[in-house]
This record gives C-alpha cells, sequence and structure tokens, in this order.
C-alpha cells in the first residue's frame, strides 16, 4: 500500500512537489516514522492553489445546485472506492482502531450525501420574496428578493482526532463546497496519506462530474505557511477544529487582516455533566458505567469529551463515585493520536495532581513506548475550583474532573463560573424537578448542545445539530460544524431589488423552478409569484 | 419644550446625573448650543446598568414571546405619544426637516411593530426537530430540536444620520429586544435630547407591560468610556452604524477581549450606480434628474448614497454628463447633521480635488456659518480611478464621482477593484443584454444589496432586505442592520437532546403550541410531534 503513496501537493488538476523540505508521518502504535515523505508546499505553489481556487470560484458559484450535488456524491463514491487501502493507512496514521476508522468513514460518505439532498432539496437558500406595490403611497415599494450565496475560497484545516470527519473531505469541506465556495486544505500533518488518499478521491470525483480546476486542492505547509493562508485576499473563510492555542492565533490572524474573515474554529470544551440526586439514585450503576465509556471513548480524544462532572455531595453521591472508580479502574491505556497529544494530555494530568486528588484511574499503567495514555478522574471540591480557572481548562484525553458541591446553590455558582461549552449534560428524575429547572436554564446558557439524561460524545449528523457554543468551545457560537446547518458558516444574504426574472438567481424566479418553500410577503409557501 | 428636558442617563427603572461632566448639543442651523444640559455617565453608572441589564437578561430572555412583542408595540405608541415635542427636538439637534423627522419617526414605530409581529409569527427562531429512532443500528438515534435564543445584554451606538430609526429606539434596538436581549444604548452626542425623549418613551413602555428593570438603559459616554461598554464581560454584542474609523475602533476592541465578541458596524461605501448605454439612450433625462435627487437626499447623508458612477465614454455618455451637470447645477445646499460631518465633507472634497476634476457643482454656495454642504460631482478616467485607493472612498454627503471607462472590460476591471459595498446598483435595457450579466455576477459578489434600473437611497424595512456587505461596508455581510433579519444578528442556535418534554422552550415542545413552521425530520411542517 504505501508504496501508492506519491507526497505531493494537489494543486488543483494538477500535482506538485518542487520543494526539497519533506516530513513523514509517524505511528505512535509502532514509535516509529512511515516510510512515505510529503512534500511542503513552497510559498509559489500555495499562492499558485489561491489563484485557481478563486478563478474556480467564478464557476463553481454558479453552477446549478444539482451539478454541485452531483459532486459531493462523486466523492462519497470515490472515497469508498479506496476501499482497505484508506482504513490501512489512516489506522497506521492515527493508532484509532480500523472499526472506528470505518465507521467514520460511513459518516464521511454519508455527511457528503447528506449535503448533496441538501442541495438538491434547495430550501436551505433562505429565499425571502417581498412583491413590489407600484400604487403605494407615499412612495411605491420595490420589489425585493434575498437569499444566500457563497462567500469565496475557504480554508480548511484537518483535524488530527477526525482523520476523515473533520479532515480532507470533512464536514468543513463537504459544507464549503456545498455552499458553492472552493476549497484549499491545510493537511494535518499527523496523518499525511490519509489525506493524499483523500484528495486523489476528491479530484477524481471533480473531474468526474466537470468541475472547474480548483475547486479544491490541498497542501502541507509549514507553521510560517498556515498564516500566509489565513492572511490571503482570496481566502474568506476558515474552518478549524483544534486547540485553543491554534485556534486563536488563526482568529486573531484573520480579524487582523485589511479585511477581517470569520474564523470558525472549534477549540476547547469540557462538556460539563451534572448528576442529580435522584438519577444516581435509580440509575447510579449505569451511568458510572457509561459515563466511563464516555470519557474513555477514542482515547478520550472527542471535543465532547465529558472533561467535567458535577454532583452534590451526599450519600447517594458518595456511593455513585464509588462505583465511578471501579469502573474506571477497569478502563484501558490506549494509544494517543500523536506524540504532541500525548505529550499534552500528561503534563495536564500532572499539572492537574497538585490541584485536585486523585478519585480513580485505570489499574494498568499506560505504555510510553506506544505513547498510550492512562484514564484518570480527579476530584476537588466546589471552592477549590471556583478559586482559580486552571481546574476548569479542558484535558485532551481520557480525564475528568469531578467536582463536589455542597448545596445547589454551589452547584449553581460553579455551572456560572464556566466558559462557553460545546456541550452540557443533565442526569436528572422527576426527584430532581425543583433543581433542573434552574440548571437547565443556566447550562443553556453556557453550551451549544444540552442533552438531557445522555452523553455528550457521539455527535448526530443532521438537521437539528447544533455543534458550536460561546467562546472558547467556538470562536463563533452562531455557528455550527455539524449538521446541514453548517453550511450557513459559508454563505451571506444579498438582496436583489427590481431586477428582471431572468437575471435573478433560481431560487428567486417568478415561477420557482426548484420548487421550494419562499417567504413571499410575509407567509411561508411553495409556489410561484404573479400570473 | 427645552424646559422638560433633564440631562440625565437613564438606568434602568432610575435615571442618574452622577458625573458633574455635561455637554451640550449644538444646532448647526442655528450656529449654537441649545440651553439643555446632558450628563455624562460616571464608571460606576455605566457599571451599575451593566449589571441591571445582565440581571434583565435572565427575566427577559424567559418571557413568552407575545409579552415581548406587547413591550415592542408599547414603544411605538409612547414615541408617538411624545407628539410635536420630539419632532421638534430632533429637527433642531440635526437640522434635518421636520417632514423627514416625521417620516422616519413612522419608520421607526413601524420597525417595532414588524419585530412585534415577527414574535407573534413566531416562525424565526429556525425551529429543527429530527425524531428518536432508538431502534437505529449500530446506535440508537436520540430526540434532537434545535432553536435560535438570545445572547445576552447588547451595546447599541446612535447614529447621527438617522436620530429615530438607528438610534435610541431604532432599529438596533428593537431587533436586540426582539431577540430577548436587553439593550444598553450609547446616545449619541448630535441629538441628546431626542435621546431622553426617546429612552423616557422606551421606560414608560416597559413599566406598562411589565418588563424587567435593565432591559433597556441609554447613557451619555465619553470617548474612553465607550470602550469600557464595548470590552465589559456583560456585554455580548455591538450594533453600530458610523464611520470606519470608529467602526474598525469597536471591532478591533471587541475581538481583543478576553471573550471576543461580535460587532455589527455599517461603516462605508460608495454604492456603484452603473449606466449602461441603452439605459442612457432611453431614459438618459430621468436618470440624470433621478440620480441627482439620490445624490442630494438627506443633504447627502446616507449610508446607501451612490457616491460612485460608472460608465463607458461615449457619445451617449457625454450627453447624458451634461444633463447630469444642468440637474447637479440647480440643485441646493443645506445644512449638514453636524460640525465634524461638515468639516469631514469640506475636506473630503477639496482632498478629491487634486485627483478628479469638478465635473459639475450646485451653483449656489454653501452658507459655511449654517454648516451647509454644496453638492459635487467629480469625475475621472478609469486609469486614474484605479491607479489610487483614495478616490474609492466615501465622502460623507452630497458629493459623487463619474468614473468614464473606455469599454466593457476597463469597466469590469473597476468594478472588480471595488470593496465590499452595502448596494451596488445597474441600469440596462434589452440592449444591454450581454453586458449587463458579467455586470450583475460582479456586483452580486461586492454588495448586500444588488439594485436593477433604481437607485440605493431608500431601504425598504422588510423581510427580504438586506442592509450590509462585505467588507468594509459592514463588519460582518452575513448580517443585515434592517427588515427583520437583523434580529439574527443576536442570536445563536441551541440544540436541546432527549429532553423531556416539559423542560423545553415552547417552539420545540411536541404539541407546537405556538403553531410555527418547523423543520421536522427534513421536512418543513406545521405540525404536532407524535401522537
Amino acid at each position: 500500500m504505501a508504496n501508492t503513496l506519491t507526497g505531493v501537493n494537489f494543486t488543483g488538476f494538477t500535482t506538485s512537489a518542487e520543494s526539497d523540505q519533506t516530513f513523514q508521518a509517524f505511528s505512535p502504535a509502532l514509535n516509529s516514522f512511515l516510510e512515505d515523505k510529503f512534500n511542503l508546499a513552497t510559498e509559489t505553489e500555495l499562492e499558485y492553489v489561491l489563484q485557481l481556487a478563486n478563478k474556480a470560484f467564478g464557476t463553481y458559484r454558479n453552477l446549478p445546485a444539482v451539478k454541485k450535488a452531483e459532486f459531493l456524491d462523486a466523492i462519497a463514491e470515490e472515497i469508498m472506492a479506496l476501499g482497505d487501502t484508506l482504513i490501512e493507512r489512516c489506522t497506521a496514521e492515527t493508532a484509532l482502531p480500523a472499526a472506528r476508522i470505518t465507521g467514520e468513514r460511513g459518516r464521511t460518505c454519508g455527511q457528503l450525501k447528506m449535503f448533496a439532498q441538501l442541495l438538491r432539496d434547495g430550501w436551505w437558500v433562505d429565499a425571502r420574496i417581498d412583491t413590489a406595490q407600484p400604487q403605494r403611497q407615499p412612495l411605491p415599494k420595490s420589489d425585493i428578493r434575498r437569499m444566500l450565496i457563497p462567500f469565496g475560497p475557504i480554508a480548511v484545516f484537518g483535524a488530527s482526532n477526525f482523520p476523515l470527519a473533520f479532515s480532507t473531505a470533512g464536514g468543513d469541506t463537504a459544507s464549503a463546497l456545498a455552499a458553492g465556495c472552493p476549497v484549499v486544505v491545510k493537511a494535518h500533518s499527523s496523518h499525511p496519506g490519509t489525506n493524499e488518499l483523500v484528495s486523489s478521491a476528491i479530484i477524481k470525483a471533480a473531474k468526474r462530474t466537470g468541475m472547474p480546476e480548483g475547486v479544491f486542492s490541498s497542501v502541507y505547509l509549514s507553521h510560517a505557511d498556515v498564516m500566509k493562508l489565513v492572511q490571503h485576499p482570496v481566502i474568506k473563510a476558515v474552518g478549524f477544529t483544534g486547540s485553543r492555542d491554534v485556534g486563536m492565533r488563526l482568529f486573531n490572524a484573520a480579524v487582523a487582516r485589511p479585511e477581517p474573515i470569520p474564523v470558525y474554529a472549534e477549540m476547547s470544551a469540557v462538556n460539563p455533566v451534572i448528576l442529580l440526586e435522584g438519577a444516581l439514585q435509580t440509575k447510579g450503576e449505569k451511568i458510572a458505567k457509561d459515563l466511563t465509556g464516555s470519557i474513555t471513548l477514542g482515547v478520550g480524544q472527542f471535543c465532547t469529551n465529558p472533561g467535567l462532572v458535577l454532583t452534590i455531595e451526599n450519600d447517594v453521591s458518595k456511593k455513585f463515585l464509588q462505583l465511578l472508580v471501579n469502573e474506571i479502574a477497569s478502563s484501558t491505556p490506549a494509544t494517543m493520536l500523536n506524540r504532541n497529544i500525548c505529550k499534552a494530555y500528561d503534563e495536564g494530568v500532572k499539572s492537574r495532581q497538585s490541584k485536585a486528588q486523585v478519585l480513580a484511574k485505570a489499574s494498568k499503567e499506560a505504555n510510553k513506548e506506544k505513547y498510550e495514555a492512562q484514564p484518570v478522574v480527579h476530584t476537588v471540591n466546589a471552592a477549590n475550583f471556583l478559586a482559580g480557572k486552571e481546574l476548569s481548562e479542558e484535558i485532551f484525553g481520557p480525564a475528568s474532573l469531578v467536582v463536589m458541591c455542597k448545596d445547589e446553590t454551589e452547584l449553581l455558582s460553579v455551572l456560572q463560573s464556566l466558559e462557553g461549552q460545546l456541550t452540557a449534560t443533565v442526569h436528572a428524575t422527576a426527584a430532581d424537578e425543583k433543581t433542573v429547572g434552574p440548571v437547565v436554564d443556566i447550562i443553556t446558557q453556557k453550551a451549544g448542545r444540552v442533552i438531557y439524561g445522555g452523553y455528550p460524545t457521539g455527535v448526530e449528523v443532521c438537521h437539528s445539530m447544533q455543534h458550536g457554543g460561546p467562546f472558547p468551545s467556538t470562536t463563533d457560537g452562531r455557528s455550527t460544524s455539524v449538521g446541514t446547518a453548517a453550511i450557513y458558516r459559508f454563505v451571506r444574504p444579498v438582496t436583489f431589488q427590481d431586477f428582471p426574472d431572468h437575471l435573478l438567481p433560481e431560487p428567486l424566479r417568478n415561477d420557482n423552478p426548484l420548487n421550494i418553500l419562499r417567504l413571499v410577503d410575509g407567509e411561508w409557501a411553495n409556489k410561484k409569484i404573479g400570473s
């Protein structure tokens, strides 16, 4: 398999490898570099793909929605056609098991097809029409029609923890392409071979469905050149999933441009889980088991990992903690995505020792030769938690922190103190009715998704998903990076005033050729105008 | 009338004037200060209103939509109840004629009622429901429901050029209150008396309809304290209309906060008007007259003022320019909004002399004792226009610049060179069919609103209006400050997963109590769930 990889950058419909600067993927499980070499893009190559993307935008934005849908479907087909080659390479680069990668491939292709369907459905453009009233006094009313149109080329950053679903052909790429925006992917250096395979699939699909060259490119970039990508005038928005540090550097660069652009960075969260007494009383054992499953799923390497557990100190919660200790003890260490993540995990856990007490650890120690992480749960009382900011910060990996509150008032204070979160979860029963109201009111203000009686890991890809919360969980809590609504990150509204019908985009024409729901004179209706 | 003014800050349901720092409004038409003194808010007063706003948010966000609608309707009633007192004071402070202010009052009250109706209609929350599939393999699907919820307290900056419609109770305030966000207004120093009258009307309305104290406050602030307002952790977004300089200062302060927040600043635009040959041939006289009307309307003090006119040099356009010269010559100077705006206008016009030629001027000179502006139109060829950036910058007032292009190619180059605009307009007939397509394609990329055969001034307040374009016309081209869609500036989506029905917000409940259109399992429908 390895010898099929070339290490090139995907510069439109050609490939390019001008630089003599190369790097190799590292297999954390094997503790060794994989043999294939990948070429960093030169400044010239980067400039070339950006100009191609800009040129492609002129054509791509005006293609009918059904043509773009064909492209997205074709990408899914070409990814499937990569077969086991993709699964094997991705597994080698990420240490994620084949079953997980196979599932993630399903999700990735499902997302592409979902956006294709959204394009065929067509209503997402939010068409609004207010018809003319030439006789209106004191002034006639114009014919005004509004819909969403694409921004322009988008820079997408592959994420290490979802090498398929949030990387080269992941949700950011799929939603940007669906919106009508060309994409330039900055491939993640942890899985360059996976990127190469997926990029080749996208380019095949683009050629096969008659897309303009430059609609998609992918490049390997040095740290310095990453900023050149974000600062380039051709780029109109950025999609990113990763650390708070890198996310904020991208955000700061983007808002300091002569023309500031949006950065949709999904960065960090501790995803509080609030366990109320009634729930612990009736389902304590199941919660201990499932919560442990959520903490350790994927070696804890999910942005929705439950890194904070809040409960009120009493006999019921004490009993629950013992159940949790047992579950965590029987969990197992596993290899992390890459060396940096493993190092950061160990440092984060070490630093927490000084501020909180270890409640539970996997009984088996981590094999550091394999860059494993050992699951661990700390505990602290609410007063100490509130005393500093550090304990509310994320440790990326299978770690969590149980905060013991004296009473409901203290629980609500802790919730109020939290920064913005991707998710917040409450477990309750009818016996907790008095407490659950105020808890839900606060967590709804703090998070993008609130969960009742479940766990934050596992993000359903659907119309109603909101994966994105107030800062610092993301840089833009108005946006989601999962689900059909992710398309809204890359579009803006434009109004057409008194336009002749034939010059209007299809969604706004009188005869409603796309047969979509539109807001016509204040009423949502699937109808033609006039006649 | 003047003795009814107190000069106080509106700090929730009380008023406050702790500072000994006062200022007076200046009447540019009278060239003198008006007698009433207004107190700048102290830091303590500012902190007080911000804490009140934060507290009010806890109550206000959970009020039923119909209660908020009553509040908005009541504000409109209380503004009308101010009667001529408001019209007279506003006229004195702004030099805008009574007829204009009366019209603007109508628009202001109309906007408030429009948002009240939107709240009663209820669909704007974009409710999306994906029902559970407990039997799904390999994993059961949760019940997922999503809707828009308010951000929190909003800082609104009154604009000088719309002392009612974009000020204390203007579009920003109305849309923020409709969204469920308390508002803290930074009153514009050019019309403090107008602000006092309108603030008192809002407070009356708030008390009468049982709103929580702090849902609205208004303060007079020094320049330094303006930044304290924007940087305060309680504030979650900013609405602003004004100069690019101030807008960018607010934007830069907002993105540098520990928690960056959105700034919706509507800043500057030259609103290009493209005149194609067919249109000039058949309607040259009417276009010359109407374009002059649009350039000089409201002494040119509209963000949609047509500051740039593009045409192709030929006999038809030469003839048109002569018609335009005559129309501009017969236009009349008039008093501007305030001394700074008048000074900036004169400087802008003077600076343009060195780079472009005067094409036409009002034959009557401006009376500088009355801070009048003299309408003026310059002309330049496309090559010189493209040579520097300065000619593409806005001169706020009754000035415009005609750019003569050699041919269609040069016209398209000039359009491509432009920064983001609020509007762009094209005049064409069937004879221009070949040119109009590429022109529309480019201007749609550059502007928030594109107009066919009309003029950019006059912004219809309706569902389909988009008043906001790519940077630098605004800091966020995804947003509009006019029309019902302005509400989306102050909300973010939140998803509820597996929630018991009684803990869900009304728009998401099974029985659809608000009777609204929702996206249920991928189909837009006004229906109940289950049963």
